[in-house]
């Protein structure tokens, strides 16, 4: 009966992007626009002594020249709340932004730059993550007297009894483990372009999440929420938030200029001031029963915030809970610290903190496989979350197909047969992870969407959502629902780019939550945009609603194959009958009662997503003994995504998302040495390259989530989580080292190899 | 009680306006944007044999050349449904569009132009107005067989017992009236950005009817109405619709080049091929009793349509009848011909063609007043439509002020006096005009509007509608609406730019209609919202409705002026409850009952707008009789207007017509001779200047309609229209000559004295 869901429809924003008519931030140039750049701190830390424009203003061509001292502008909000868009006393990491030109060009920016002097009180650093915390550390900033041993979020709760159960418990073994920081690498280098009309800003740019930094921006240039405007362009790579002062540094020089400004980043300032994924220190340790039997759990993790806290204190949640839920273990205990160092400050990541923990995780399980005797199939089978469980943490899976997904990636990989057969060097491995569709923990007062669907003259229907697709496709799929639910042709139906003067407020694209949340907006908004089109069509037609039927665009007699007329025909009568209006449809969803918050409040207990995604993954390596160089040649990923809305879409999702956790795995690492970031580029950044990308098969389980939007769930960010720990499982198997630090590079192997023998 | 209904509330496109961030088409820059030039015939009338691109198409930077052969075009429609976007077979006038460049400037598209050959058979053209209707006459359009002796559009009917009347009448005259064709004069020449994504269609354009001319753009490029959107820009300068061949040619060029084309006329352009105001000649007879009472009038009035009808045949509907209903005349016989020469089409301009037959009636008027020795003022008075009449052609009066509006303009120009102590060579004049608010016999289907208003979680309301300000101020007073309604601070109130692909359809700017019948949507809309807000105010405060109120965007205790909460805190908390989806009004407005369709199947009789405006201007003149040349001093124009909303915008509608008014009379002449304009650009074609400027004088009746929003009427166009005979009658009362011809020039007063001695 469905005409569009789970089919593969092509991607609406395919044209587009692909003959360039896409507009991206980069193409804005309104007019009398200048170019902005920033002057940077070169010290981990210090206190800014003084900053003399006065050359720089002098220069001709430049039109303004900001910092703390000429600008009015205050602290962000939730997500900058440490942060004030240009440093006033301190700067707090190198590359710390102190001060703004705009001038007619790019090189008339930077030499002004280089014509500021500012005169700086080197201070002591916080370069160390771990030393950080200890007593009698420097203090990172040294403004927030709050802030006790650099601790910026901590999260601890204890279920269960731990300390019994580790009593009890036949294994018990510790491991400490750290992951790398890395960068998100999307190709398009943040810009902005911000504009004034009196006192109201515009701002153009890539974002995830507009209608939240409308807010941490307005309070940054010290405005009303209800005077700034963003404009979300095309998004070239998402990956986690562009979180950035990029906005309000743009705002204040367009307001002190008197014209717009463009402010882009280089490459390197990507590198030296983006918002790079955190790294982590885990020391975790387990207890199992001799039948394998996970019993308990204890975990201490230090998460890296750099310079300033950004969502940091979200991924903290994340990381401290959301992977337990995967596995049936009533007693677990965890601290997690996000900590600050002077050094680039951290943002998020898709995955955000799950790949870390299932890096961890997924480790020790097949550590304890091999310790009891048992298979890595097997151990996590018996452990495996079922539905209808109510996990440690309070998850309520209304559907879960972990099992069967660690059962049909095993079959589909041949798992078992590889593993007995091993060749020389080559091996096999698993992971799984878990992830949510949405997360009323970060959002915290609901989490839901809203849309509005209008059909117009033309019989053409449009979508108005403040949910952005940041190239994962969520256009397409709204436009998917909105044809199924509407009986139209897909062609007619168009997706209104977001933009905080037009769509509906949204919490944006964050934690897998767009197309559960969005498109159940979008769905309810399309059929009663429906409703009011069938009963105005009955009137106009002289017939009833219940003896129409609309299908791809064609009203119908209900039930036969006859067409009565073209719905174009019907729109056009019924806007004329309405003096012009366009039907509306209006659509307003969130999340039922059994989702709650999970907040600190509620000591980070409760069912905070609809529901739950499950993957499994099962990678193929083959490692050279001599040079330690890893391949992949196979990845299996198996995804319970609830229910496919676009197939083709879910496998580049697949796709993508392995090719990240490859270099997640082997490749990547943000390197800061003394605060300073030493590969700053791609030359040195090493991204995996096709030449790395496995054979990646994927599968899927429709579990059919009786309480999301056609039982959909999510596989943006999960996807991603398992790849690690797969490899680094696989590599166990293939040469019998472990290792426990990513990215696990030739040298680690060599250096592990030499150890064991 | 009101806050911003007749207050005078700042333009709120002004900053924009005066900063320069106001987007005109001209700022349209889309990524690889070509540019596109006309290759235009130079020929009044030819067969086009043949056109040759082939050296054009090899010029380096030639992206496309387009001819009626090598693309998919059609007739456009209702307004060109005599036009092909390119010539085919025939050319029609000189400058008439036979091919088109897209190159990477507009240097190599010019020339590319020039080196496109077309070869013509010249034929035998028709450029005489009067002997275009002759039998025998060549056709202006050999293609079209329908066309009978190149009338393009013909208004005839009679009411009550003309000739019967005429032998009753005391007094019966003729007189033969000619006026010049002019330009509209906007200071932007049209111009517009074509840009297509896939098989559909982008246009940035300044329009007033973006709804209309996207059927005419869809029809002209064979695609459907749903695949074009036309955003309308900034307007620099209205004044008549630009309906023009621009908009699908760069349509049709952006898709042979497969990029953005922008297609931008020079001001020549703008003169050659523009849509100038037609020209006629009437001749009039009328017949009057002894006491002044007009009895009868028979007219015979020919316009000139040049080479495509365009809105013309609304033009000659308009001048058929309009201005007949100004006086009680029940004897009314009107022959109206709209006829094809081989010149410019024409198009719209303020006014509409009843500035034609205001000069004419106006000017009779007091030639039968001096005959029957009355008193300007006093024959006016005494025919003069009353509130309650029903006009000759079925105008019902729900308010009249046109007798107030006599009295008060002679009163504040002390006319009795000025006419009587009269100075040498030194005249008063007056005249009187009607007009509508709206036009349900252009507007066939139903004349109305609609609106949405929507209210955001910052407190900030929306209007989006369909119908644009092209300059006039709609902008501002749909703001001031929106304001009022909603009980909110305008500056919390935002009016969404017009864009088809969003705003609600319209019927455009013509007719005087926006403010009456948009206003009267956007009214309903925000009542809506309104009703909405304030039950979800009470619950979201657990109050009731009826203890609310909204004023100046604050929550008061109904009836005190305690502050409850400002809107902002509300509309938070209203907008969360509903999981981000504004507050959505909706309105939709048509005419009552008692305004009527009056077309041809009507015989033009009806009351086709739901209230009438009246004008009487008093023109002070001093005419230097040895060089002819005329000074008009002073001008006092009293407006009934129903109703001020923004009493500083009606002045400045009132000085802007006025002085379109004394160019009319005095200066401007398009000058076409053999097919060729001669005047082709400002240099050449005389706009009155601000030293022409007379001193204005505005006053309002406020007649309060009891039938439209707030009892406003109409402005923009009326008050232009009295003006040419207020200023003939001032000349004839200073030097006793009687100009029957416009412009009023210096050789035609010098001729008219010598002809009187």
């Amino acid at each position: 009966m469905t005409s569009y869901i789970g089919k593969n429809v092509l991607r609406v924003d395919a044209p587009a992007k692909v003959t360039g008519e896409a507009i991206f931030s980069s193409d804005i140039k309104p007019h009398g626009m200048l170019y902005g750049k920033c002057k940077r701190s070169p010290h981990p830390l210090a206190r800014i002594l003084s900053v003399d424009i006065g050359s720089a203003l002098k220069l001709p061509g430049v039109r303004a020249i900001i910092t703390a001292r000429n600008v009015k502008q205050s602290y962000c909000g939730e997500c900058l709340f440490d942060q004030l868009p240009l440093c006033d006393q301190y700067s707090y990491y190198i590359g710390d932004e102190v001060a703004a030109v705009a001038a007619i060009d790019e090189e008339t920016a930077q030499e002004a730059i280089d014509l500021i002097k500012v005169n700086y009180e080197v201070l002591t650093p916080v370069l160390d993550l771990e030393k950080a915390t200890e007593l009698g550390a420097p203090a990172v900033h040294p403004e927030l007297e709050s802030i006790k041993q650099n601790i910026a979020y901590q999260v601890d709760f204890e279920r269960g009894e731990v300390t019994a159960a580790f009593q009890q418990a036949d294994l018990v073994f510790e491991e400490r483990f750290t992951t790398s920081p890395v960068h998100q690498c999307y190709l398009q280098p943040r810009d902005c372009v911000a504009a004034w009309d009196g006192d109201r800003l515009t701002l153009w740019a890539a974002m995830q999440g507009p209608f939240e930094w409308r807010k941490e921006i307005a309070n940054g240039v010290c405005i009303p929420e209800s005077h700034v405007r963003i404009i979300p362009c095309y998004v070239g790579g998402g990956f986690g938030d562009n979180a950035s002062r990029i906005w309000p540094i743009a705002a204040l020089l367009a307001r002190q200029a008197g014209h717009p400004v463009k402010l882009a980043f280089t490459r390197e300032e990507e590198f030296t001031s983006g918002r790079p994924f955190t790294s982590a220190v885990v020391k975790m340790k387990m207890g199992f029963k001799k039948d394998g039997t996970l019993l308990v759990q204890s975990k201490d993790i230090i998460l890296n915030a750099g310079a300033y806290m950004g969502i940091g204190f979200a991924i903290t949640t994340v990381a401290a809970g959301r992977v337990d839920n995967m596995y049936r273990v009533p007693n677990v205990k965890t601290s997690a610290r996000l900590v600050y160092t002077n050094t680039t400050p951290r943002g998020a990541l898709r995955g955000f903190g799950t790949q870390i923990m299932t890096f961890v995780i997924e480790s020790m399980m097949d550590m304890a496989a091999e310790r009891l005797g048992l298979d890595p199939k097997e151990i996590r089978l018996k452990n495996a979350s079922q539905k209808g469980d109510t996990s440690v943490h309070g998850f309520i899976f209304n559907s879960c197909g972990l099992s069967e997904s660690i059962k049909l990636a095993a079959e589909e990989s041949n798992f078992k047969e590889k593993r007995r057969e091993r060749y020389q060097n080559y091996g096999i491995g698993m992971a799984t992870t878990i992830h949510v569709a949405g997360n009323r923990t970060i959002i915290p007062v609901y989490d839901g969407s809203a849309a509005i669907v209008s059909i117009d003259d033309t019989g053409t229907a449009r979508i108005i959502s403040g949910e952005t697709d940041i190239g994962q496709g969520a256009n397409t799929v709204f436009a998917q629902i909105g044809a199924e639910e509407l009986g139209m042709d897909i062609k007619d139906i168009i997706i209104l780019p977001v933009d905080t003067a037009v769509s509906p407020f949204s919490k944006g694209t964050y934690a897998s939550r767009v197309t559960v949340l969005g498109g159940y907006a979008v769905r309810l908004a399309a059929q009663d945009a429906k409703r009011q089109l069938l009963a105005q069509a009955a009137e106009v037609l002289n017939s009833s609603e219940d003896k129409l039927e609309l299908r791809n665009s064609q009203f119908y007699v209900k039930g036969s194959d006859e067409v009565l007329v073209p719905l174009a025909e019907v729109a056009r009568q019924v806007v004329i009958k309405r003096c012009g209006l366009p039907v509306i449809g209006q659509g307003s969803y969130t999340v039922p009662d059994y989702v709650t918050k999970a907040g600190k409040e509620q000591q980070y207990y409760g069912n905070y997503s609809v529901a739950y995604t499950f993957v499994t993954e099962v990678a193929e390596v083959s490692v050279d003994t001599e040079s330690g160089e890893i391949t992949v040649p196979n990845i299996w990923a198996v995804v319970d995504i609830g229910k496919m809305i676009n197939p083709k879409m879910c496998e580049a999702q697949v796709e993508g998302g392995v090719v990240m956790g490859v270099g997640y795995a082997l490749n990547e690492h943000y390197i800061v040495d003394q605060g300073k970031v030493l590969n700053a580029g791609f030359r040195d950044y090493k991204l995996p390259t096709f030449s790395r990308a496995p054979q990646i098969h994927s599968f899927f389980v429709e579990t059919v989530d009786p309480g999301t939007l056609y039982g959909a769930k999510s596989i943006g960010e999960a996807v991603t989580n398992p790849t690690a720990p797969a490899i680094a499982n696989a590599i166990y198997n293939a040469i019998g080292v472990r290792i426990k630090d990513l990215p696990i590079t030739p040298e680690k192997i060599l250096k592990a190899l030499k150890e064991k023998l």
